[in-house]
């Protein structure tokens, strides 16, 4: 008997999954182990393997079977029904981005990422700027394309591709909260810091005992080290596909907290990764649920859980263990104070928890009014220096320190920038409502038991896959819409209030 | 103006090669760096890939625009004639053995593997005799299939997938001369050597130390560190493609010689690889010329270069300033004597120069047997270990070291063991040719100057590609077509003789 519509289809995405995790080690083999004089080699083989992909995709007969499946739904299981509309979504997205564009986009793409690296050798803007002015153009073609074809407005457009089911309105919504209330916060917590002031950690730590100790930390996290690898890059990542999951992190021997932290927020990418539904991991439903979900996922682990006074109870007899390190400046206050330093700075990267989402609402408005045509590449720098300081009261130095800070631009990426904002506020909403059904979860931590919190998500949040939206997702895991109020209850508790579990008092 | 049937044909070729450098770089990953556990993922992924360039090159498309091309070649240059022939044979290949037929093979021997991992650990080759069977029964329908299409007799068919233009009338007669020559030359070795016993060489190698100082000898040969990698993986391999070649090794701790001629035996593969015609690198013209010619380029490195007094002069140096060594057992003239140490063993990959070809034959003769029905699986064994005892004087102890011992068979590579023989004879051959040109080369070697050896090796064999035939390249090259008298002439000298420049002499 021929195989069902719907099962033709499930075939179809089992290989193109193949296909998208043969593009996923590529990418990591590019970043970790490539020769370095191989680049135009790899550059062939991923154009070679995407270009199929996306003919794949977007062939009339994936057309046929979606329209003769979604005819006659009747004995689809609901799973299947969310897995026909993702399946739709794919085609949709890629049907709207005709080859022509992607690939002058890539193009644009490529050569802006060159000249934003020299710019940062130069320090200067202009010399990136004309570069941008183009990919712009393109990417507002591919705005416009992909709006028409998912009935929504441009930028919502590029949004929905990482977010999806978040529009502008939830997320302008988001950030008016924020900065409602940050500054404030941040004023507050500056002055109440001053009171305590921090002890010095200085020392020589080697990569290979960070790499000992983050190994250790996530194998009581529960990463899958059968199945999955942590390296070093020059910025940490995650790659693969649930089943061979890579992680990467970045180790300064100067200190031994950042390469740690880098590792522990690509874990969380990677156990939301590894907690997706088995059952269809080579399936559109059984993927993770945008960048958005990931990015709450891995701020989850770093900010929230990994600078909590249970963590550093528990970090610190490793601190001991891995370095052999003793005195006053590795007690669990000083620790958790440098974990949890608050400092207004002009880079997203070190930003600290109280100021990282001031950092992302202006370039959300930035990208917003680039594509809009409302600012001109030109006066981008402007902008964001005068931003900048208005917002954080810091004024960049040089374009280094200010326009020149991040590549999403360059290659493309806009419409990304809200998911770290957005994954910072969800990742409060989980944490709120984790620590609701598990009270226990920061002593549990400061024991090195993980269980309470990947429980909790693995339950909530990964197993649900891709079958809901973002917002759905988040009603039925905190039984409340996005919202920023969890988060600004959490930074008022852990920052003025100084409310968290201490771990030596629970232990 | 539209391209010429040529000029796609070339665009789809770039498009292939493409999908086979990112399968080589996905099996480089299994073999190297993959967590255990995720094979099955690999596996859907290289299936897929497969999968997809078999449907590729098989495509209607590529059927007819090979038709108009040779229809009318005006205009071509010699090159682009060899490489529509090149394709034709890809396309022949890629025709003869549909994919439900390739889809069988690779299961069986998916399985006939495993159970013959089983079978070396119950040390029983009838825990492995039915699965290797049902392969047997498989090549043969590939064998005859491929013969059609290629109006080959069906084994002659397997061989010249791996040694392109090689029949079995050349190989019965190669092997012929060498057994008429090599059972008296091993004896009369064997009573030289006893005259010369060996200061035995004992001591910890670290890992770390060999891998330094097989780089430092791999950078002397000219391999491009800035477009390849050196790892260690449980069997040396070389894989990846001109532009990104990976090889591997394995180091032995307990003595310094293995790890380092592995690793020169795929540097061997990788400079050829290296030095094929760069124009042509995405074209079938511009690939290597089977695995015969492979192997004559690994096995002149690692046995005639490796192996050779000019060599040992410049290995000396070397090892005491990797491992801090000296001593009397560290002199040239015993490093030689273990480089070149002759033994009747049962064991193939541990066999010495003289030995080993006799070792290749046995498998030949057996796997013609095998293939023709003459001789049943199950009396297999029997067949190998009397053929052994035979030719060798050698009764393996058990089923490790008679017929369990090689992959090869359980994975359905028959028509592979005679590249091997082929290459080491065709490795004399061009070292005869070689020394002529550049009568100073060991000379050279003593000094660490491989540029000798290396600049004959790229103008007369691998500059060639895949433009002429196995034979013609051997013409071109050392005006002879394939002959044994070459290798036994250079086996004579080194092993009779004592004839070789000796390293601290030519200083």
């Amino acid at each position: 008997m021929a195989q069902t519509p719907y099962k033709q289809l499930e075939q179809e995405w089992k290989r193109l999954h193949a296909f998208r995790g043969a593009m996923a080690i590529l990418r990591w083999d590019a970043a970790v182990m490539m020769p370095r004089g191989s680049a135009d080699v790899r550059g062939e083989q991923l154009a070679a393997l995407e270009t199929e992909y996306h003919s794949l995709v977007t062939a009339p007969r994936i057309t046929r079977l979606l329209d003769r499946a979604q005819a006659n739904t009747g004995g689809l299981e609901d799973w299947q029904i969310s897995n026909l509309r993702e399946m739709r979504r794919q085609r949709d997205f890629a049907i709207a981005t005709p080859v022509a564009l992607v690939s002058r986009l890539a193009k644009a793409a490529s050569k802006a990422e060159a000249k934003w690296l020299h710019a940062r050798e130069t320090g200067k803007f202009e010399d990136f700027a004309p570069h941008l002015e183009e990919v712009v153009h393109l990417v507002r073609d591919k705005a416009q394309l992909l709006g028409q074809a998912r009935n929504l407005a441009p930028y919502d457009a590029l949004v929905d591709e990482f977010s999806p089911g978040l529009t502008s309105g939830e997320i302008d919504a988001m950030f008016k909260a924020l900065a409602r209330r940050l500054p404030g916060l941040i004023r507050e917590a500056l002055a109440r810091q001053e009171q305590h002031p921090l002890l010095p950690i200085v020392g020589k730590f080697s990569a290979g005992k960070q790499r000992a100790m983050a190994v250790e930390i996530m194998k009581a996290v529960g990463f899958p080290f059968d199945r999955g690898r942590l390296d070093e890059s020059e910025h940490p990542f995650t790659e693969g596909v649930p089943g061979d999951v890579r992680v990467t992190t970045r180790f300064d021997v100067t200190e031994p907290f950042s390469g740690m932290l880098g590792a522990l927020h690509e874990t969380g990418h990677a156990m939301y990764d590894v907690g997706l539904p088995a059952e269809y991991s080579d399936q559109p439903v059984g993927r993770d649920r945008g960048m958005a979900l990931e990015e709450s996922q891995s701020l989850l682990m770093e900010m929230i859980v990994c600078r909590s006074r249970g963590f550093v109870s528990y970090l610190k007899p490793l601190l001991e263990k891995h370095f052999g390190v003793s005195g006053p400046e590795w007690s669990e206050e000083n620790l958790y104070a440098h974990l949890t330093r608050v400092k207004r700075g002009p880079i997203r990267v070190d930003a600290d928890e109280l100021t990282y989402t001031l950092h992302i609402q202006l370039r959300y408005e930035l990208e917003n009014q680039l594509l809009s045509g409302e600012l001109a590449v030109r006066n981008l720098r402007d902008a964001w220096n005068s931003s900048m300081e208005q917002r954080l009261g810091v004024k960049p130095q040089n374009d280094l320190e200010g326009v020149l800070q991040d590549v999403h631009w360059a290659v493309g990426s806009f419409g990304y920038f809200p998911s770290y904002g957005l994954g910072a506020v969800m990742a409060a909403q989980f944490y709120e409502a984790l620590r609701e059904a598990v009270p226990e979860v920061e002593t549990q931590i400061a024991h090195g038991d993980f269980g309470g919190v990947m429980g909790w998500l693995r339950e909530n949040v990964h197993r649900h896959g891709a079958r809901v939206t973002t917002q759905e997702l988040l009603k039925l895991s905190t039984g409340k819409p996005l919202t920023a109020t969890a988060a600004l209850r959490y930074l008022e508790a852990k920052y003025l209030n100084n409310e968290s579990v201490v771990g030596s008092a629970a232990a």
